[in-house]
């Protein structure tokens, strides 16, 4: 098949088939309308940057779409959205791009709204040197407030799942980077590169969170997503809500052939790109949710002190300093 | 006083000084909350990229901060919004940015939204190879929705102001394009300096066109803003709209010193980055609009018929074939 790059179909003609991706095809305005009935709104805006975020060698198109959107809506999940509206998107491209690989990176985008809920709303494109994908999410805000400032100390700290995968994943897939002299199971593979292609955030959190509440007074609970690692989703939730983490380190859940090692224990803690959820509930709530479901588990508890990530059962934590996951 | 750069003061500390510009300092949680009552809202996003749109050598970063504000809310004003509640960030730097350029961008940010209404909500940065500054604009839809695709035959197009001189502002700012041998007039230099620097859009402008109406049943008119330039506008209104826009060359209003020829013709028409509306009423709505308001301008009318811009009192238009405003 030819490639068409973007310099030969021009910007009205993408425009006009990036409109074939939106449910209402608002092509005609510039500003998307949106019916909210008495709803306060969540907005979330994350940007994915090529060669920062991502790569043609390492991320197909198709999966950087779905990326985009699970990594906007793991940030809206973990403020308690119920539902979710739409998105806007600012696209920047070379002129180079092949359109195969705008469509590609849309079909993504409509496959994970299709799954978490929503459509494209608009947005708006242009020429640049890095391809870059920046998105804004709108939702509804539930009923619960999920906030980073929210945890107490004596709560319990919880987690919806495994962390470090979507880190080994990438490793896998940018083969320079990883020549550890380990043979890997093929199921943790086949698990790292589906959390690095295809996270899923999970929409069914505050559904279960709300049938497990002992008691309907509590609206707001502590709570991010580890989109930056586990260790800075408890550090921001320690120093947003001024108490200290413990954490017991043998409860950590881990893929049952994850390796062990200092390294291992660093791409499980500061790897990144893991959209779980990190929470603290009073001991009832949380002992309601972990009888209903297998795959949360709780990891420690908030205790009042200087806000700072503890472990107990690690002998040699010194490598867990505090460690900043920056992109300059 | 020594430069300070990104990539030294890294990205939480970028963070924590961004957030010194958002009123409510939501740097807890990565999501913005908005409270609405009962409103539907309009929502709109445009990318602003170095070297495409703006670059150091013709534009401060504190008027690309303010125009980056302006740009998007001509958007929501040519929908008829009549309240801005923020905006959402995604900014996307070189790790060599000088702190400063970042302070003097948001600086500029804060006063257009001083000037129009709205606060920062939130966003995201990221580390990448071109400045690119991302903005998503939410702003609550007033009574009366203007749409592209609400103009109808026998209806009067009309204007809020002149067009043309951003794109001579921004050809005075970068010398190398421009040596047209012209004197230009003090007063011409000025006032496109200050239209391609600090565009201001018109948010009294909805007041106004509710002031002036005749019969309150009417609740939709067409209208767009003349960002992509005049003749752009004018042809989305036809195309959306479905007739013939009937443009009297004679009644387009110019500045006092715009020189006459084909060149000037071409930059007023095809300039782009003119943030005026460009709107259509009944007879009578229009007349009493006009009275009112010296700044608008009656400049043709719509009628039955292919979608085209026409033009009459214009001897030679050949040059006003189909031009399409593209960055690709």
């Amino acid at each position: 098949m030819p490639k068409e790059l973007l310099k030969d179909i021009g910007e009205k003609e993408l425009i006009n088939r990036l409109a074939e991706f939106m449910p209402n095809k608002q092509v005609s305005d510039d500003c998307a309308f949106i019916q909210t009935k008495n709803k306060n709104l969540l907005v979330n805006t994350d940007a994915l940057v090529e060669n920062v975020h991502f790569n043609d060698d390492t991320i197909s198109a198709k999966d950087i779409g779905w990326k985009a959107v699970a990594c906007n809506i793991s940030d809206l999940l973990s403020s308690g959205c119920n539902e979710i509206i739409g998105v806007n998107i600012a696209l920047v491209l070379p002129s180079t791009t092949n359109w195969i690989w705008v469509k590609d990176l849309y079909t993504g985008i409509n496959k994970a709204l299709k799954h978490f809920g929503g459509v494209i709303l608009g947005g708006d494109c242009s020429v640049g040197k890095d391809k870059i994908i920046s998105m804004t999410i709108i939702g509804k805000q539930g009923e619960i407030k999920l906030r980073r400032n929210s945890c107490r100390p004596k709560e319990i700290i919880l987690t919806t799942g495994i962390h470090g995968l979507s880190k080994l994943g990438f490793m896998i897939r940018s083969k320079d980077n990883f020549d550890y002299p380990i043979t890997l199971s093929q199921s943790l593979i086949k698990k790292s590169l589906k959390e690095f292609c295809k996270p899923k955030p999970k929409p069914k959190f505050l559904k279960k969170l709300l049938k497990a509440r002992p008691n309907k007074r509590i609206k707001t609970i502590g709570c991010t997503d580890s989109s930056d690692g586990l260790f800075q989703a408890l550090l921001d939730l320690s120093i947003e809500s001024n108490c200290k983490a413990i954490v017991d380190y043998a409860k950590i859940p881990k893929h049952k052939d994850w390796p062990t090692g200092k390294e291992w224990d660093e791409f499980y803690f500061f790897g990144g790109e893991d959209y779980q959820l990190v929470f603290s509930l009073p001991r009832k709530w949380a002992d309601n949710l972990l009888r209903a479901n297998k795959n949360i588990t709780e990891i420690g508890y908030f205790a009042e002190g200087i806000p700072t990530v503890n472990f107990k059962n690690l002998d040699n934590n010194k490598f867990l300093e505090y460690k900043c996951f920056s992109h300059f």
